[in-house]
């Protein structure tokens, strides 16, 4: 038998659904699971849009152009005038979904051997995207004591060798939530120009913003034009992930001529997703007024309700649907597991997304979970009782750190 | 400025789209442009799939399972039981169009380096995606004379070395229509049997065979479980390419689990391309029939119009909806220029992808070109008839052969 490649065997199983054989388990005994472990909403997508596809009058599903309807990126052009981006439409992409947007970036930009810095915890599959291109991430471990604030640019410098070609950040991020500042952008708009790298910025959650805080693209760093490239997606921003449309920005037209060519090898982005991403634009503001108050109100509640248990940390982002919670266990995913698989309080428990695969460094984010709050406040709340009371319960709590001696 | 990858350096631009420019002079000039340099059929999408779409009932427009959904999957391989390939539909996985498929494969099955041996002409973006994978394709020259037949397999065994992995075919073949018989697919099996080689085929044209030919999938090749991996689409069957829905089909289960974690990787493939999907799996008989008369006439329309112009030859094809020509001109990529910038036929011109494209050897089919024969009869006429009167005025024609002294 022909064997796989080593990229395969590296390629991590996703975090975020490596434990759904334990959901299905507690499923099957009859238990009510909240499932906090993935960024699905159960938003509605807008209305303007589902009607949109409801009345489409296509004779034949075409292939568009390979980037995108034409009409399509002059829309979202005036959508980033709208949020104060300046660009073209010729310097936009469409793409499937962010995620093909980011592979399309890897490509064109690393070779095999490649290295790029990304501050951690951060998106999981941003391992896989690194896998497939051959690039090697560097991780600059964040703090769960500051809230995942940027580490210090020393710390980014100290990792920069002879193939460091990029930084990448992801903001608002997922999973911390946390929304940079300018400041904290600045920075690193100044170490990228300082060793010529590129910047990678995935700012998919850029309407998810809180507490009057701004969202600050790095498309509006200056001095970056030949450096700066934005990772979008329609996904979050109307709930409806499954429309894999996303979009790659740069200014830098050697990427957008590069990244056009891996575009017309996969022919097109799906013809239906982007006449439901095109519509989406006419999304009244009222929609994501609505939708911005709830996720307030639903971060709030779980933000409290976690710090309310004994022995959990959990900050409050400025940011996305996503927080991290340290926990007083010492194996997390053993701990997620346990409550599927052994636990449940009035016939309900919890899924949950183990931190660990979303850390590089081996042991980091061992005790910590990421939780999405795209459920109810109801949920949320009967999801925290639910983990209050399996810690109460969890038989093997901080049992290992037990036999760790006091110095 | 930082710069862009080796891997972008070598990505070929698309040989199907780089006249592009030539054709909006052409349309720029007043031309009517007859578009044969695309496989994008002028065939409706079947009526109850836009009538399914219409008719969606979707609240939110959520992500799948990384593989598709359970439903379609047990649909396909129904689907693939009616058409005598007998699979589960946990081997099966549903990917963004057959491109995604064939990379998917590619990066699960080859390390940088690694070969696969390809019989040319072959689909132009085999070699996208092998850049993309890091893989060398090697190819093995096929014959007008023969009408594309599978080279010998003498000559595929000469090109083995240490780094084959696998050898890939399209069947029915685009460029060429060439539809492999039942023996030639066992002189593969062999072959890739004593190397144990990977043997990967793209078989998305299987409902487009004439004359009462049999398509062969490799799927029912004898002792191939573990070597062979179909590529699929819907792109091409029920003529909606921009739905964008594949699918990847092995009885391999390393290979299974190794893809799935690349699908999981990109999350999931689009929802709404596969409600269309789903719904196509419905779609009567009768649709075909029609489809498949249509395409038998406008290929013999087609193959009869080009060979009665002198100094033109076309074989006929069995199969998909493509035929490759070979024309009295030394450049045809000059030739395809030419005639959309400089020449008009009562207003009238042709677009075609110059056939060197589709080879890796430099300079093998140089005076080809590829029809695809997706416009409807009256216009293939019009356009053979623009081609006939061209060829007479071309000032360039066989002018460098002309130089060559006769043995």
């Amino acid at each position: 038998m022909p064997g796989i490649s080593n990229k395969a065997i590296q390629m991590p199983s996703s975090p975020i659904r490596k434990l759904v054989p334990y959901a299905e388990t507690a499923i099957n005994q009859g238990k009510k699971v909240f499932f906090l472990n993935i960024g699905q909403p159960d938003i509605e997508t807008p209305k303007n849009v589902r009607d949109k596809i409801a009345n489409h009058n296509l004779k034949v599903i075409e292939y568009s152009h390979s980037a995108g309807f034409e009409s399509y990126r002059k829309g979202l052009a005036k959508y980033y005038e709208g949020v104060g981006v300046d660009v073209d439409y010729e310097q936009i992409l469409v793409t499937t979904g962010g995620s093909e947007a980011l592979q399309f970036a890897f490509m064109s930009c690393f070779d095999e051997g490649d290295e790029v810095i990304i501050p951690e915890p951060f998106y999981a599959n941003y391992n896989s995207f690194s896998i497939s291109a051959g690039v090697k991430v560097v991780p600059v471990t964040s703090k769960i004591e500051n809230g995942f604030a940027l580490p210090s640019i020393e710390e980014f410098e100290k990792r920069i060798s002879l193939r460091t070609k990029g930084i990448m950040i992801c903001n608002p991020g997922n999973p911390t939530g946390y929304l940079y500042t300018k400041e904290e952008l600045e920075k690193l708009r100044d170490l990228v120009l300082k060793y010529d790298l590129y910047l990678f910025a995935d700012e998919v959650y850029r309407e998810f913003c809180y507490d009057g805080k701004e969202h600050h693209s790095i498309m509006n760093l200056e001095g970056l034009a030949q450096h700066a490239i934005m990772i979008d997606s329609v996904s979050k921003r109307y709930s409806m992930c499954g429309a894999r449309i996303g979009a790659l920005v740069t200014r830098n037209k050697y990427v957008l001529e590069t990244v056009l060519k891996f575009a017309q090898a996969r022919l097109s982005p799906p013809t239906l997703g982007q006449i439901a991403g095109e519509e989406a634009l006419n999304t009244p503001q009222s929609y994501f007024d609505e939708v911005i108050a709830e996720y307030v109100e639903r971060r709030n509640v779980l933000v409290d309700a976690l710090n309310a248990i004994p022995g959990v940390r959990c900050p409050k982002p400025s940011g996305a649907f996503y927080v991290i919670a340290e926990l007083p266990v010492e194996d997390a995913e053993k701990f997620c597991e346990w409550i599927l698989e052994h636990f449940d309080y009035n016939g309900k428990t919890v899924m949950m997304a183990p931190a660990n695969g979303f850390y590089s460094m081996p042991d980091a984010g061992a005790n910590q979970v990421r939780l999405a709050y795209v459920l109810e406040k109801n949920h949320l709340i009967e999801a925290a009782e639910c983990l209050e009371n399996a810690l109460e319960k969890y038989p093997y709590a901080m049992e290992e750190s037990a036999k760790i001696p006091t110095l």
